[in-house]
């Protein structure tokens, strides 16, 4: 699990009610995927509890900006681009090895409706983090599937509500810039993407729609999913 | 100019012979991507010596990896970031105040076929670099263009020869995993990719050619220029 402030009790306490109430066993695991010590000892400690049992990693973890792609500083960029996608190359190099070894396993890649489409303002520096996480995705894809692992890219669109996803964007480096953007020929564009933004999200849009087409599609026949090799899933439309 | 060895000095001799022979006077100035202050004094030194007049910039720099994805640091996929993509933002930081303020400037970017096709393997961090400029020059298009800033997107093909982009390339941090997958399932992927890309490159593709489409659309009428905002070139076909 990744949070931006490294706590995540909120979420252990989450699940060990979730797993009371409906009589279940998740086990959450706290790694931090910006240190390759803290995504090896996980994925070990994973392996250890499991007898070797490691099927399935989803690379979820996402850290949105908002603001004039200028008005962040150059180590905003790098921040970025280290949690939405060097994190998920860091879990890899933890879990491949004994995938390969087991010739078996499936890597789902929560991706970015922005890379399949057109890129809107103001979100520039994620935008162009999970376009290069796609790209990766697309790479390790091609690279793995002869070990016999599945790779899985998901577009599960936009959720403004259910995460922090939204609450807890970055904020821009250099606030002066942003300023001189809302004061010039660009100003309002920031209000008039996010109101956009807004306006796609369906009223039943519920983040348990895209877990629960995370839990199908990995539940399809093994043949199947060979034929298949690389799929772009949409719960869009 | 950018070289990953941080020597310019024969680049800097072939402009001068250039120069000579052709009786031009291109004026080469050396700067660090790596490095805000050393792209910040650059484009001072360019504006100083024109008497404020800097309309054009072009985001070339480039460097490319050979390799599985598995076997590469997350230094070195943070490092390729930095080269590929937040080096262009430095210099976008230091020159577009400049354009904003004059409400005229043209942002060029070279970008990767690999981002318009499919992403063959081995070539993983690059790709994913390269997904992330072009997604990010989108974006600054569409903040830059209410300012009257041009942005072009181009995709010049490959061009295994002329430079040292394909020589010069990042090898694998991890030797032993890249090992594992040549002795593996994957054994041999990696020629296999190099020679069908070899086999795309028609026999008289000439870097000039890209450098004669670069001069021509900067030339193009501004008012057409302005209808177009977001414009992608190939040289390919």
């Amino acid at each position: 699990m990744y949070t931006h402030n490294g706590d995540t009790r909120q979420h252990e306490d989450d699940i060990a009610a979730f797993n009371k109430q409906n009589d279940a066993d998740i086990r959450p695991v706290s790694l931090d995927l910006l240190h390759e010590e803290s995504s090896n000892s996980a994925v070990k400690h994973v392996l250890e509890s499991t007898s070797g049992k490691l099927d399935v990693v989803i690379h979820n973890a996402g850290h949105m900006n908002y603001g004039p792609a200028e008005s962040f500083t150059a180590e905003q960029y790098m921040r970025l681009y280290d949690v939405n996608v060097v994190g998920a190359h860091r879990l890899n190099q933890a879990v491949l090895p004994h995938m390969r070894k087991q010739r078996s396993g499936h890597l789902i890649w929560i991706s970015s409706s922005s890379v399949y489409g057109g890129k809107s303002p103001i979100l520039g520096a994620y935008f162009a983090a999970k376009a290069a996480m796609d790209s990766l995705a697309q790479t390790y894809a091609r690279e793995l599937n002869p070990w016999g692992i599945e790779t899985k890219i998901v577009v599960p669109g936009v959720f403004t509500k259910g995460t922090n996803h939204f609450e807890d964007t970055m904020q821009p480096g250099l606030p002066d810039v942003a300023k001189e953007y809302e004061q010039g020929p660009t100003k309002g564009v920031g209000e008039q993407t996010m109101a956009g933004t807004a306006g796609v999200v369906p009223e039943d849009a519920e983040r348990s729609l895209v877990a629960d087409v995370l839990v199908a599609r990995t539940e399809v026949e093994k043949e199947v999913q060979l034929l298949i090799g690389l799929e772009q899933i949409s719960t869009e439309g």
